[in-house]
């Protein structure tokens, strides 16, 4: 998505540890009008697949999720982490490790909230290592829904996360890929 | 809101501990197209305010916060909670105390996205004790902003929060009141 990457150009930056950071419109402050083309560029891709729900994980997750919806006219269910009392004992529940962190934590969705009848469509902000993208498919696997694909806004194209999702048959969309970043620079992978 | 409180005595289910679940559409399950009614709502109280940012705290605000800013046309910030490496050292930090956990913890935004021009408007979904909102308050104290108000879904009329919010001065609109609830029966507020 061209738009997208002019914005991550503009307005990223790149951090020590491989952080791209994008604050200021995607992950803390929020720019809600790009979100919602951003949104529209999702329903463009997957509009064929027969969502019935979208699937993400807290927090930033929530209003990518939220600005799709719109489009496609589903309801977002966003899995919660760590420990969550209010959510009942009922639920599908993946371990993720988190590299970045060293540890593991719950996601954890209700399962009044996926059935065997649901095609999901999992949004998120980044990929990386894809280890939550991969606690999500399990848990629609777990409801014995289908995986409609996965859409991400930026994927880290150097790290593993794309190859460990595509390999599984599961469709990947990432609307920007960065194959490298430097201090003062971030490349692209070409769509053709 | 009549349509609020229809559809909280519908959807809602009252749990031990005065917990009032409405997890199956502002949550956790969130349906985008009630939202989107919601957030207009906010913008019809609070449109003449000249609002330039809206402010909230991670995870379930901000679904809320993305439905009432695409009326206000204005950007969301959303507070973090705990201890963010990625977000930089330069932020407001205010401490919040979770009666429901018996603990403390930070809510913090960057100092790039809130400053002395900003007037700000606080949503969240519930309002209880009112700790999250106060310390939200002091955040946006700190950067010399004007808290416009604070909009909330739902506030729990019976515990002390909204006393606390208002008599500092602020305008405080909650779009439902719940005055009392058993397992069986929820009491509104009425708008008189």
């Amino acid at each position: 998505m061209k738009l997208l990457e002019e914005k991550i150009l503009t307005d990223g930056t790149v951090l020590p540890g491989n952080i791209l950071k994008v604050d200021n419109f995607l992950n803390h402050q929020i720019d809600v009008a790009f979100l919602n083309k951003i949104g529209e560029e999702f329903y463009n891709i997957f509009s064929s697949e027969n969502i019935t729900k979208i699937l993400t994980v807290e927090a930033s997750g929530i209003a990518i999720a939220c600005a799709a919806a719109q489009h496609f006219n589903v309801p977002v269910v966003f899995a919660k982490k760590g420990q969550h009392k209010n959510i009942g004992t009922d639920c599908f529940t993946a371990e993720v490790f988190s590299f970045t962190k060293g540890t593991s934590y719950d996601v954890t969705v209700s399962k009044k909230y996926l059935n065997e009848n649901d095609t999901v469509l999992i949004l998120d902000d980044f990929l990386a290592n894809g280890q939550a993208a991969l606690g999500l498919m399990k848990i629609i696997e777990d409801a014995k829904a289908k995986v409609a694909g996965v859409g991400i806004v930026i994927e880290k194209g150097f790290q593993q996360g794309g190859a460990l999702i595509r390999e599984k048959g599961v469709r990947l969309e990432s609307l920007a890929i960065v194959d490298s970043m430097t201090d003062d620079s971030i490349s692209f992978r070409s769509n053709d």
